[in-house]
């Protein structure tokens, strides 16, 4: 009996591996090894999704300049090409800490800057996060560079791009998202709910736009003295459309990857992406169709981004049904919100205040009006609370800035400059020298 | 001997955690933390699949952009950007439950439209399944675009993506793939091999869109009346070789992705994928330069597709060596098959009938001719019975929803709006308005 | 006591499953499924990276057809389609057996050709292996096309890429990397420090466009008699900051899929290769801003690539403040670089020599600099060893075989090829046949 025992032991022993030889595993060594492996997949998806996310870059520059006028084409691409890396640069050694540092305050962090919370021996979770979050920053910075196009001096829209990196999106993020690594932010701590950042993310671009738009005023031609308005016409409408479609590729990083985990949750964001933003071109298509007798691309194409954006706060909290809803109405939305910004006069070449700034508040909004677990006043209270909590940060202070710009180095170029094309004045280049242009190249 | 025995027991307890606290790990409970991790690893390669085969829309958008004429560039863009938003809400609605919904007739599926199979609660992998499975109906759809290119109206062309998204590809895809969630359907039952869908996918698009070229007839100026055939040249080369990069990216989700599980089978499929794709390539690249004199690029492009069209019914079960034999008859049938359809005028604007329909169905016998396990004269029957079947029910269903749209709503634009351009008549627009055009642009 | 214990015991059989049913896990049998799980997380990250390297073939392309002129358009695709498409077949049937087959001389493998050392019932990670190296071996063959552009046969370059791709790249390949499956490279040995290839992939194709720009000449018109230098306009700059932006995208594949592992090292390596480019961007442009009095487009999209090709060697083992000092280097070196080249009349178009020759140099010797384990005379030594080892290698290879190229069907189109443009000698196509194209089109 005893040596059956024994034998029996070292059986069990060797299976269990409480006392076997180093490389024994053991229900405990396994759950460590498990939970490492979901650890790697955690990483895999969060860096795919910057990926995805970085890849909008490439997005928001096609469409930017698909939409405006070829004589601004290298202009464009060199502000969304810089836009990234002086945002990636400014977000390393200030934004990252202001965000997702320790804060005492309450109202931003203040660790962390220039990665400092990462050590070559420690665990590098905080790259990945940086990562992805870098990215995100980058995309608030670039949308504003849309509503200021064909007209603004290079070395301004620098100044600007560092500022909206390093400190204005950085702050209002510490309010909503910055409890991912510290106490939490006062917003994320009433419940605010903005999942992929309606607001965080592209009301904060949206409304930094409007303020630039503001302090630049309109480009030359665009509004005549007797009231009426002059389309001016993008370029290469296949430019604007192959934007879209990588757009609406990176948003399935944007939002899904906004989990930061490897997990079933990202197949509801996913589908919910999808239909928001299906949803979104079809109702833009239809408003255009009715209101100016025909399908228009344009509008068509900032529908499926108004759907995008419209879905990115609620994408983890709605139902799919609730998702088209809320894609249709931004669709609809970004129509008669593009219309009403050129009735006062703001010149907004591609639609960016409209699509982020407008739809961005109205996806905030819906993510509490369509939340699955049922909404309640104090819900939508604290979803118009944080809305009207990112326009009064965002916008004063980017007004200021942009005034401050304006009045020492200056903001905008000169009437001249903006009639030759700012790829001659400011680049000393031209996109496509070996085109005959037409005559609406050269006007104003 | 009794105490020992209880410490022992004790240590034992608590190594496989039978009795311990509720977080000690046992080997069962880790058994299932590591199915759920590989569960999670499978969502998040089909759904990062999914965004490669979304991406597909672009590429086929570019290509079909690039071989046709500039003043169409507007109306080929919307048409891709709405068979994929319209065909995503018809396939959410309608399509995914007649495909994989339960079946009673076996001939297809009642359940699960709405996407009502998923419950908030409850397991959200038929979201994840759906996510790939409407980016495959999209690829369907579109393909269907290129040949129908530059005279179809817009509002028939929509719904006409709305009726193959949510009949005529779900029904043959529940004959071919239904059974992944219910009994199975009648074709793969006899063993029909057609892994991510050379049959299912691309020549159900490629017999459709012979159908709407039938229906609508050649574009003005192709066949003169003595005989002769004009080439209408694409006007952005660059949009389509690029259209053809982004597709070969797609394709390594398209055919590895249909594992919707992340195991190493994907490696074989990946491999085979690319091999065919090169070898469709060079194929098509010899021929065109024996028949033409020179290696046309045209061609050469459609060379690369009709390799990656070839492999996808066999890219899971053929060898590597195998994979380039099929790609090379691909790529040589291609050139031929697109001669031969000028040949008996049907105008295909960018050959969508010859690299997916025809080359669809040398894929899936080809997927049986070079079974790794060997093929018998059964196989390659069943083969021959399932390209057959997916033409005896696409075409004709085709055929008559295109007459349908025809004769009520009308298919065809007028010949003063095909001469001026699809962009100005249907949209309102113009895609290029700061270059000049040449005397191409307005021809015929 | 008897029946109690053989009770216990039966429980803790089943728990542990020694000799439980078939299912019942062990920890050993869990320890099995943990390692498989680990693995497919493993081939999914390779594969999808390999999908990100691949897609750098589009952005090669693209920054390629942008830098030249409208009229070689055609021509630039076949090349980098053609170039993929045969080096993937030369590279499956030779080069991946010559750079990771068992050695018996340790100069070059002798197995594995045409995948053979793939069997259907054997381990597939010899496939996912082969996907990932194909498309770096691809990634070298395609630098020289830019550096050749505008005045090669395309029948020269066809030979060129299967050489490259079957033999010149693999050889070299071998030393630094082909331990990963044999015996190791002598370079390896040696302790050699080239993570994704500053060298291996960059530098060789960098040498190699030397050694073509050297043999071809330099385009008609480039350089004047009186030693003018004329620029030659790149044709379409959206292309060539859609294609930086792709590689960049690419870069993220390149780099964090070399560890062929999911696991945490990847983070690291992620944020050091965008802030490498990020700073290669800003530093080239300010040079460029300072020299020129503009910053400028093209010499900004290539510091991008700069700061992308100096932080390959040494992505996982330098810290991210050293990987923006690498960038910036790299950024501002390639400035002085391509003047340099210009200056002694080394026409290249694109700038591939320095980028990807010179840059490629710097980043390896910054590898074992700015190493964070830190530094020795002896790992300088080595890596400057295996910089020259790559170009002694390289370059006289490359230069014998494009002189034999040259003398036997001719490496150079005609004079008047070249001026009436390749697209319409080489292929009998044009690009862009709806506009009308300006004097600089046919210009020499």
């Amino acid at each position: 009996m005893k040596i059956i025992y024994l034998t029996m032991t070292t059986i069990l022993m060797t299976a269990v591996g409480v006392w076997a030889g180093d490389d024994a595993p053991t229900a405990l060594s396994n759950k460590e090894a498990i939970d490492l492996v979901q650890t790697h997949a955690n990483y895999l998806w969060t860096l795919v999704a910057a990926c995805l996310v970085f890849f909008m870059q490439a997005g928001f520059a096609l469409v930017e300049a698909g939409f405006t006028r070829a004589k601004n084409l290298i202009n464009i691409m060199m502000k969304n090409l810089m836009d990234f890396s002086m945002g990636s640069i400014a977000y390393w050694a200030i934004g990252f800490g202001l965000m997702f540092g320790a804060s005492a305050s309450g109202w931003f962090g203040t660790t962390g800057f220039f990665l400092s919370d990462y050590a070559p021996d420690g665990d590098p979770w905080v790259l990945a996060f940086w990562m992805f979050q870098v990215v995100f920053a980058a995309t608030a910075a670039t949308i504003v560079s849309g509503a200021m196009a064909e007209r603004t001096r290079f070395v301004g829209y620098l100044i600007y791009s560092v500022m909206i990196s390093a400190f204005i999106y950085p702050v209002f993020g510490s309010w909503a998202w910055g409890g991912l690594f510290n106490g939490g932010g006062w917003l994320e701590n009433l419940g605010f709910i903005d999942f992929a950042g309606s607001t965080v993310v592209h009301s904060t671009g949206g409304w930094a736009a409007l303020a630039g738009a503001l302090v630049l005023g309109p480009r030359l031609g665009k509004y005549a003295k007797d009231g009426s308005i002059r389309p001016i016409l993008g370029h290469n409408i296949g430019f604007a459309a192959l934007g879209v479609f990588i757009l609406w590729l990176g948003w399935f990083g944007f939002n899904p990857g906004s989990t930061t985990t490897a997990d079933k949750s990202i197949a509801l964001i996913f589908v919910n992406t999808n239909l928001a933003a299906a949803a979104g071109a079809i109702a833009a298509m239809v408003v255009s169709w009715i209101k100016f007798g025909k399908p228009e691309v344009g509008m068509t194409l900032n529908g499926t981004l108004a759907g995008l954006v419209g879905i990115t706060a609620g994408c983890a909290n709605v139902a799919p049904g609730s998702a088209i809803v809320i894609g249709l109405v931004a669709g609809a939305l970004v129509v008669f919100s593009v219309m009403a910004f050129d009735k006062i006069k703001v010149d907004d070449p591609v639609g960016a205040i409209s699509v982020h700034g407008v739809c961005g508040a109205w996806g905030t909004l819906a993510a509490g009006l369509f939340n699955m677990g049922g909404t309640t006043g104090k819900i939508i209270g604290v979803q118009l609370l944080g809305i009207g909590a990112d326009f009064l940060w965002v916008f004063p202070t980017a007004f200021i800035m942009f005034k401050l710009i304006d009045k020492t180095i200056g903001l905008r170029v000169t009437p001249e400059d903006e009639i030759t094309g700012l790829d001659v004045t400011e680049h000393g280049g031209t996109a496509y020298p070996d085109f005959e242009v037409s005559s609406a190249y050269s006007q104003s």
